[in-house]
């Protein structure tokens, strides 16, 4: 703990797996590419979580749980689903060990399944196979139910956070009587899931479709949230999907309309997941480590007593605790850090590395003086205020910390997103500086695998369908039909 | 929805499902054994872990992740822990799935695992495998950890609720210096346990400690958390192992100790799971349905106008408002059931089935007569009384309801408990009438499974160690060593 990290422009990558290990977020799991939260990342995820599941509630969602066992001829029942999925899923064969004549334990022959199981990848097909049951009229429409779950898939190249064997995440699953009202979910799903990262996380997003080739696997339109990093990659951070009637025929789902005839359902499925706190941490951390937005910080104050006697130590702890009171009556998350075996010096250093926003400094000095010392993590600035400002001052921090920090990714963000129209200049910036680069595309995905191969650029997203325009493909130069943003991603 | 319950006279199991799948818990999933866990099933769920969530916090544990998948040379690394869970766990054998010559999907023989992994039945082989890089001096001790997940045991007889192949749960472990601390740390939780269950449940408990065929395997003791069902059956509804230093030392968790030595950790582990859903049907449930306790039902109060014109239905809506207001100001969960589509009498059974506690019944006779009639789900109570007295009114009787579905349940176990000390006595009972069997034992399991193999009966928990008494083992004659409970259970 007492070590820093390796700095950002050195070594990212090192960087990002330090903070990881020193803040205690998570650690690798002893099977290949699965992870351990830790409680200080799990607490984070708790915080995003419950922003997440109150807004999904007040607007008409409800949770429920499916099972995490899939029969593997459910996969295979949606064609493009199945091929985005076979190639990376966790088989279930057997249902007991025995030991073998050395005693080794091996799966019981005898216990062989007739049909092998799936581990979750997602959870589309088990649903839609209870949809065809519980769905029958309009009257029963919509259908707008969550779940909160893990799920598997079998990943080589693994990162903590941010490509895992086994993650944790919520996924919806909506049925609706007709495409308007299924886009209207996927769109208002994305307006979530946009509202709550810019607010609460404070990190800013860019939202746009899909194209073909990075959509979801049996959707009809995929809608992204798209991120940028500290590194200028971008992060997908959640998906909101159109899936059409694809599952619904799939699964044999139809209801009877008020017009008295069959129709196929119309679906959304949507998801935000673990991975959020991948970008959490390479959009605000810095060299110090962690630097946690307020709105999801599970300490969002820190005390730090400093003192030679325990004469001291009471002196500052009777001098404080009102102040104390004060945060807890206004639901500030505090942490009074006691410990003795540690200097002062070694907290401060803790407690950046784990990036929570405000620290207050108390000796015996600010007693005396009847001030308060507090220092901003998020810029580093001192502020000494009186005793009896020191609360309304600390709300008016944090929630400054929240605002900045938001600025500091979105200054960012701009000064590192090109308009560009020479494709010079384009694999300058991309193979180069590092960035997001907005510009024309003319729709064909050979074009987008061409600049794929070439610079390891991918479309994030589509931010704009092109009309009546002079606007160039980046690459082909004939007439662009969308406005989209390429970058390197994560 | 229309049609009511086998009565549970008649046949309590079917009673049991059809209370299920009419008040819409549950549903079986694909895979046999799996179960769906639908809206208002999960709803109930959601409120009894916030309870727990909560205590669990307040008692200084954090939550925490751990992977799904365990390593099967773990599971080998406690004798005692292998042999109970061998027998029915899922095997993840492959990685990949692929098309044979048939077009047919099937594991890709090339992406066999060099070891195969196990989907956990319950955590500590992989909780104490992280506790040994976590843990090394007194310093970091006590580790007080939970986890919220999912966890599979192939069962082949499977229950909705009772036994399922995954079950949700949430699994607490604890790492300590001494056992004085572990075994303090064992009751702690059993009395919070007890604690949630008899006050937000309202079902009455037993404590006590397992007998040796009983305990958890790789626990030292463990005790547990005994309810009786409708049937007079017993139904383990949690427990808390002291599992001494059996883990510690199969995953070799030592630490300094402030004595300079080495030391191996003492520890716990403790688990309710969706199991209790299943306690609180058969605890309260009647023929008419659920009867859920106020405080974990999703909807505590369901208002339904009676009304025949669109002119009363609005006279109704504006009469009723300020009630639902005054109902929001006291955190009242409600529902005001406005469905056009049937019938008033419809609405009365579906809302009894789903168990909600407090009907609010409301006509233009109210409306002009300045009154509120409400009937209690609990005893089919009528209360009519003035409308500005009715908010006062709905706490009350709210409050009266939790404590009638406790004493009802209470004065069922006791008017179906026995002392015995004639073991013609006890056959009679367990064989004929059913119920809990409060009697001595010579402490001998040859005793205890001569007992099971002739009535089916086992023992719930030992209540009293004894000592210096003469009570006789109700089967030997020979001299008791424990009170016990004994019952037939689930």
């Amino acid at each position: 703990m007492s070590k820093g990290v390796t700095p950002k422009s050195k070594n990212y990558s090192k960087w990002y797996t330090d903070v990881i290990t020193k803040a205690e977020l998570a650690d690798y799991g002893p099977v290949k590419g699965t992870m351990i939260i830790r409680p200080y990342g799990y607490q984070i995820w708790e915080n995003i979580k419950n922003i997440f599941d109150k807004k999904f509630k007040s607007t008409g969602h409800s949770n429920a749980y499916f099972p995490l066992f899939i029969p593997k001829s459910f996969l295979n029942k949606e064609a493009a689903h199945v091929k985005g999925f076979a190639k990376e899923c966790a088989i279930v064969t057997h249902s007991r060990l025995k030991a073998n004549e050395n005693g080794k334990l091996i799966p019981d022959p005898d216990s062989k399944l007739e049909e092998e199981v799936i581990v979750r990848p997602t959870s589309e097909t088990i649903i839609w196979s209870s949809y065809k049951k519980w769905i029958n009229s309009y009257r029963d429409l919509p259908v707008l139910i969550n779940q909160w779950a893990n799920v598997v898939r079998w990943e080589m190249r693994t990162r903590l956070f941010l490509r895992t064997s086994e993650f944790l995440w919520q996924e919806g699953h909506t049925a609706h009587a007709n495409k308007k009202e299924a886009v209207k979910e996927t769109l208002k799903i994305l307006d979530i899931y946009q509202n709550v990262i810019e607010k609460s996380m404070a990190i800013p997003v860019i939202t746009g479709k899909k194209s073909e080739s990075e959509k979801f696997a049996g959707a009809e339109d995929t809608y992204s949230i798209e991120t940028m990093m500290g590194d200028k990659k971008a992060l997908q951070a959640g998906t909101s999907h159109y899936l059409g009637q694809n599952f619904s025929k799939a699964f044999d789902v139809k209801f009877q309309d008020v017009d008295n005839t069959e129709k196929y359902v119309y679906a959304t499925s949507w998801g935000v997941s673990t991975r959020l706190i991948g970008a959490l941490i390479m959009a605000h951390g810095d060299d110090k480590g962690l630097r946690i937005p307020p709105d999801i910080a599970p300490i969002q104050v820190v005390i730090i007593p400093i003192y030679k006697t325990n004469e001291d130590y009471n002196s500052i702890k009777e001098y404080i605790n009102p102040l104390i009171d004060d945060m807890q009556h206004n639901n500030v998350s505090y942490y009074f850090d006691n410990r003795n075996a540690v200097s002062p010096g070694f907290k401060f250093n803790e407690w950046e590395m784990k990036g929570v926003p405000l620290r207050i400094e108390v000796g015996m000095r600010d007693v005396g003086n009847k001030k308060i010392v507090m220092v901003r993590r998020d810029n580093a600035e001192k502020i000494t205020c009186d005793y009896q400002k020191a609360s309304s001052k600390i709300t008016e921090s944090l929630k400054s910390i929240q605002d900045n920090l938001y600025k500091q990714a979105l200054d960012f963000r701009e000064a590192n997103t090109y308009n560009v129209s020479n494709y010079n200049e384009f694999q300058n910036i991309i193979l180069k500086k590092g960035g997001f680069i907005r510009c024309g595309w003319d729709g064909s995905s050979e074009t987008e695998s061409l600049i794929k191969q070439d610079t390891g650029a991918t479309i994030r997203c589509i931010i704009k369908k092109l009309d009546k325009t002079n606007i160039k493909c980046i690459y082909t130069q004939s007439l662009a039909k969308f406005e989209v943003i390429f970058s390197k991603a994560y």
